[in-house]
């Protein structure tokens, strides 16, 4: 199996490459242009200590991909995942890990989406047979790409399709300290999408970056 | 200091009082009838083996108590609180437990309010002078009101007045194994209230009735 990460070198990129290549994945990142690519996965690597992981165009990453994570920030998210929509194919899952918030002048907002959450605008975008799964929302990209810093938390996993989650939540269960727990369908992405929001206040608040959930009782 | 609970008589009220109680706070119980307040009182006292737990009718607590939690169901909370205005006084803070959930022919629903949430409602009922503070909101009630259970759970605090934060999360913090997490303004009540239906609806998928939240990295 192989995962994909479209945007792959930036900080969410980043930390996904390195958390589930350090969990034996095969992880391609991709990239607008094949050079950027090429150089974050060398990056990477060197910070594994490892060469499993490659770099690609978006395209040819997506045609190399099971499951493709879409780690561009939100605004750019329908524009990129419509650029590749020709290298996609029936029984993938796109896993977005984006959140509806923008952050301007020492401040961060909330958007409103007209559906109501990130994961649900981007659902429209993909193709029949293509599923969308949304995780890894509310987890701090700070805390992802230290690898030194155990995760000890939960991830919130939300979808339409359960066995597009449970694939989801297979290639989560490789990461160390962290458990996938099950949100259900994609809607759930109205409350995960502003949990992040209350992390980012709570990071505020508390002098931390590291504000994350963790559920008990289940 | 009093402790006043309006719609003490009910499961979430009773949580409350046996969890205060325990705890070594002064409670009056309120109720519509003196009656039903007194026989709850007694009820309560008997679970904790203490005579610390009064009754009264709501607008009798309401004159006698310096924080008044509202527990009753959401969708009589705007009316409960009305009813008892006139015992109100300036420097009392009003602690909304509610969520805006309902729970009809085996499902359970998200009421979207006007206002964006149950507690920013409810604030706009309480006059000039009257603190309102969210709390509780995501802490089950069929724990609240186990004393065998260790609650080890955060909650979340929000409200525009931070010193009325701070007086409820002083109170918060006599309950053993819970930790109060100062969530902002009042309009945080929109991810929390969200929040509580999420650990509704995992509840059922991880056949539980204990799903709470617990905060790391702050």
């Amino acid at each position: 199996m192989n995962l994909g990460l479209l945007g792959g070198t930036g900080v969410e990129g980043r930390g996904l490459a390195l958390r589930l290549g350090a969990a034996g994945a095969n992880v391609v990142v991709g990239s607008r242009t094949v050079e950027r690519a090429a150089s974050a996965a060398a990056q990477y690597n060197q910070a594994l200590g490892s060469s499993r992981i490659q770099g690609a165009g978006n395209l040819e990453m997506v045609a190399a991909a099971d499951i493709i994570f879409v780690a561009v920030p939100f605004d750019r998210a329908v524009d990129a995942v419509q650029s590749i929509l020709p290298a996609t194919r029936a029984g993938q899952v796109f896993v977005d890990v984006t959140v509806p918030l923008t952050f301007a002048e020492g401040r961060v907002d909330y958007v409103e989406v007209p559906q109501k959450s990130a994961a649900e605008q981007l659902a429209t975008v993909l193709p029949a047979g293509v599923d969308l799964v949304g995780a890894f929302k509310e987890l701090p990209a700070h805390v992802l790409g230290d690898l030194g810093t155990p995760l000890d938390c939960d991830v919130l996993v939300c979808g339409d399709s359960s066995a597009a989650r449970e694939r989801v939540m297979g290639v989560i269960r490789m990461i160390p300290t962290l458990r996938p727990v099950d949100a259900g369908q994609l809607s759930s992405a109205r409350v995960i999408e502003r949990m992040t929001m209350l992390a980012v206040q709570l990071n505020r608040r508390y002098r931390s970056k590291a504000a994350r959930f963790r559920i008990l009782g289940i």
